[in-house]
């Protein structure tokens, strides 16, 4: 790898890979330098371990600031810049500016987009104006805008190749999840289920933008792009139209569902996976039945958007559990047999194991001890057995259910997790907040907010603080070890070949602790705290560690938007008000090196 | 000084020194602790040399970031953070909130105070919504706001003790620079040269905010506080209402002469010292004579503001070539002579050097060589021998005058230099920048921009780099090394007693230097240009560097107020259109120390 970074001839011949008329060979290729950082999920897997060594358990105490960057723009700054070849990709919040960086020279700016879109999107954000981040494939940058404007951008260049709309701010459709490119497809999802929004992931042609495919969470079987017979759901097929049965009338049209988490591929399997979110709306007496498919898994045929299995983790969710966030792809051995999963860590405060090409479920299981709302999941039906206490359609409309664990924002939302190979563990950032949550009925307007419920929210009991890191065995269902942290850890954490786990803080802490112990091996202050991810590359034979800081996002919302009330943020402000006294609004790039 | 520091509870009576009635013992106590930064100017010689040696030139190169803080602001950051004892004062441009940090906590902040101001204040601003700074004094902080609220805060809860108003953003009066506390007295100056507004200085007393005196640029003696016997110009006393002798007709009512720049203090010959902005208008040809006393340096009594002397550098101004520059007090070999002097680096390109008890007129030669609309001083008349071909108002109204060196903002313009007693020598941040200038005929609406002159600027002849770096010698009046710079170096210096100089860039570099040879050390490139002043200090045996980076000031204003004409942010735009290029908005402190 160094040998390659050290020889502009051979980068520029590795950056001039053919591509062929799918991305994705190119792409496996990229994602295996580990000198670069591709995708903003690492690799497909969305494994976010790092082979790099240079930096590592022995030397990271010496790590310093390198270089740093303001974005120019201040508000909650998710996701993670992009490494390829001798340029760092550097997106931002609303209004999603996207800025080329020369490496070769601390970070010049050698072209940047910035779009111009409506400020009415804000208003429809419903936590924060985020964006997760740009993909890249066949020689472009795709950015997927708050006003749901997918574009392609000149790598080199910045030029626009091509831009389309993927929906409509007006009805509360946004955008800030990241593109996945993969073959010759850039796959989108969408925000919104605050707005009454049916989630959808879209497929549009890398290098046209003509949309191939569109699979809705909800629907008919032509919508869902479910085959009635060969969709399964734990095994059995999901049968006819499945997508609107379990709903009352229509309410499945503004039933929510979507779809602005992380995505995963397996090449080996074709398939593509991600979450579905919320039912609309949050009052769940508005919406009987299971409410398919909210909060499920999704496996899809990348080609055609087919979906091969389905898993509905929270049928008819009363909470806002949204299903969304990543699934992480790793070869592990599940009771003494070797498995190819999918693992993924639920807002729902359950971390699943699921063999990834069956959608069979291996293990289910808390990940924070402070979870209640469930007592377990039936590993037969897959359906989580709910406690009449905290359930707020049992409680009622106009009823404040109290001491639901976990809070709205789940035992994790859209911070991502990272899977060591190494240890055989996944390190996950989490919440440990908890909620008072009263349901009340709401009618829907189009572009009008469809919530339904008042919330407020608080640490969960027998403590203050509002977030650990920990590391999992997926395997086991097990927490192995956990870090208490005052706040919810809303950063990705990434893990390296160097035995170091990487995460962020809400006061703006970057952290390096032992793959292997937790134990803490350095921290430093960034200028304002992360709800990024942090990422690593090399550049000329030296690994850095980068990270964006900017808070802000769903937890971070009270300072991002100015909100004082308990109750606002959709009831997070009222937790996270002692931020104010760590962290400011920022927007900055930090660089870490070891020492020269 | 370590001793001190190592002592909580020394600290604490150090802090607790018995305040007498006025509070320069108590300050001059203060500026002696190196390990404090207790004035905006460093001291009241605005030296801006700290006698602490823990980083050396010997070591200076392994400097490295030891935390950050975003301010949550964006645009120009001019000024430095206070130091005093374990907390740091940090305040931002408009809305120019005041933050204080506690040193013990990695910069938690203790408390925040936001003041709520007009934003119609911001388009009166003329070259960006910067503010120099906070000043300590009697247990208070002491924040001169935009909308030229003047405000003091507790220093220990933030809390509001008194506030009252130095003038009226309707007319175009503006607050920008920083205050100086002398004695029980809080020293205030006005912006809004561009504006028509007459200039004054303001003295309010320290614990009640009551007006004691008020000094104005202009006008009769009554308002310019002259005595036409005592008060003396090179030697000769003033005569009467010399403020409005020199003007046609009541112009001086909307005269300029504004008093924005850092302001000095000799305590031995109880003098405050700074200097008055341009006349009003840019258009030298509507405003005959020699516009006394604009561009003029000022010695005053701060008891009752008397003047003691002055010294008018460019008698009717016809280039925007505001005398409002620090004054930095030493005591050097003039001649062979010891002398105690002030060294001032005026916007017109002349290193002047004066006797500051008796304002006569020691050296005055260029500090650029690109200087050209002068040839010299005359030493005897203290007046700039101008050529015609540069003369804005020879070649009159309508006419663009092409070639003029230096450009409005100077060869140098707010940015302070620094003066080590070590070296002997000064470190003068300057701009390497010529114009064109047309004046055109203006009529005088309150609160409506009163410029009259239409300008672009471009970098001096022979070369494509807008700044340099120099060490000066003030007694002999030449340039000892220069080191070029792509931009305006638009930073203020800080020198130190470990033989190293430190400054910024609008690229966002901090630069250390040797101060012998200037010989680049050390370089790291913060979040975003830097317009602030470097600042050191101790805390708890370590020393620090800080500076606050945030692209914009007059230099940085098309990036900072998003302007693309050339002639825009009068007449700057053009000169600094490469420099988004190099950086983006930002608003962050960077603090530096060497690992431990």
């Amino acid at each position: 790898m160094k040998a390659l970074l050290k020889s502009g001839v051979a980068l520029a011949a590795a950056h001039a890979i053919p591509l062929a008329a799918s991305a994705n060979d190119e792409l496996l290729v990229m994602e295996k330098n580990a000198a670069w950082y591709v995708s903003p999920t690492l690799d497909y897997a969305n494994t976010r371990y790092s082979t790099l060594t240079q930096i590592n358990k022995d030397n990271v105490g010496d790590l310093q600031v390198a270089w740093t960057f303001s974005t120019g723009v201040l508000r909650g700054h998710e996701g993670a810049p992009l490494v390829i070849g001798d340029t760092m990709y550097v997106h931002t919040p609303f209004p999603n500016i996207v800025y080329a960086l020369d490496l070769n020279a601390d970070g010049r700016v050698i072209w940047k987009y910035e779009p111009k879109q409506d400020p009415d999107t804000i208003p429809v954000m419903c936590c924060d104006t985020v964006n997760r981040g740009v993909a890249y494939g066949g020689g472009k940058i795709f950015l997927h805008q708050a006003d749901t404007t997918v574009v392609a951008l000149d790598a080199k260049t910045g030029e626009v190749k091509w831009s389309t709309k993927n929906g409509d701010p007006k009805k509360g459709e946004t955008g800030t999840n990241a593109p996945m490119v993969v073959k010759d497809k850039v796959i989108i999802g969408i925000s919104g289920g605050e707005f009454g929004v049916r989630g959808s992931v879209t497929a549009y042609n890398m290098e046209t933008g003509k949309q191939e495919w569109r699979a809705y969470s909800m629907g008919p079987d032509s919508d869902t792009l479910l085959d009635p017979q060969k969709t399964t759901h734990l095994g059995q097929p999901v049968g006819k139209d499945s997508g609107t049965a379990t709903w009352e009338g229509d309410q499945w049209k503004i039933g929510g569902g979507t779809t602005w988490g992380w995505y995963s591929y397996d090449p080996e399997l074709d398939l593509i996976y991600y979450g579905s979110g919320n039912p609309s709306t949050w009052n769940p007496v508005q919406r009987p039945g299971d409410n398919r498919w909210s909060m499920t898994i999704m496996a899809r045929d990348p080609d055609d958007g087919m979906a091969k299995w389905l898993y509905q983790m929270t049928p008819h969710d009363e909470w806002d559990y949204d299903g969304v966030n990543e699934m992480i792809l790793a070869d592990i051995p599940v009771k003494g047999q070797d498995r190819k999963v999918l693992v993924h860590f639920d807002r729902n405060g359950f971390g699943y194991t699921m063999d990834r090409a069956t959608g069979e479920l291996l293990v289910a299981e808390k990940f924070d001890p402070a979870v209640n709302w469930a007592t377990h999941v039936d590993m037969k039906t897959g359906r989580p057995q709910v406690v009449d206490q905290y359930s707020t359609h049992h409680q009622g409309e106009d009823v404040n259910t109290t001491g639901i664990c976990p809070a709205a924002l789940g035992t994790k939302d859209q911070q991502p997790a990272a899977f060591s190979p190494q240890t055989g563990l996944f390190y996950v950032p989490t919440n440990h907040v908890c909620m008072d949550y009263e349901p009340f009925r709401v009618s829907y307007t189009a572009g009008q907010p469809y919530v339904g419920a008042t919330l407020s929210m608080y640490p969960a009991p027998g403590g203050t603080h509002l977030g650990n890191f920990i590391a999992w065995d997926a395997g086991k269902g097990e927490i192995v070890w956990s870090l208490p942290e005052p706040f919810s850890v809303w950063s990705g954490a990434l893990a390296t070949a160097g035995g170091v786990v990487f995460y962020g803080t809400l006061e703006g802490y970057l952290k390096a602790v032992d793959a292997d112990t937790g134990a803490e091996l350095y921290r430093f202050k960034t200028p304002s705290g992360i709800i990024g991810n942090v990422m690593t590359y090399t550049h000329q034979g030296r690994q850095y560690i980068g990270v964006l800081s900017g808070i802000g996002g769903w937890a971070g919302i009270g300072l991002a938007a100015g909100l004082t009330e308990d109750t606002a943020g959709l009831g997070a402000v009222g937790a996270y008000k002692a931020l104010h006294n760590y962290t400011q609004l920022g927007g900055q790039l930090t660089v870490f090196a070891l020492p020269q």
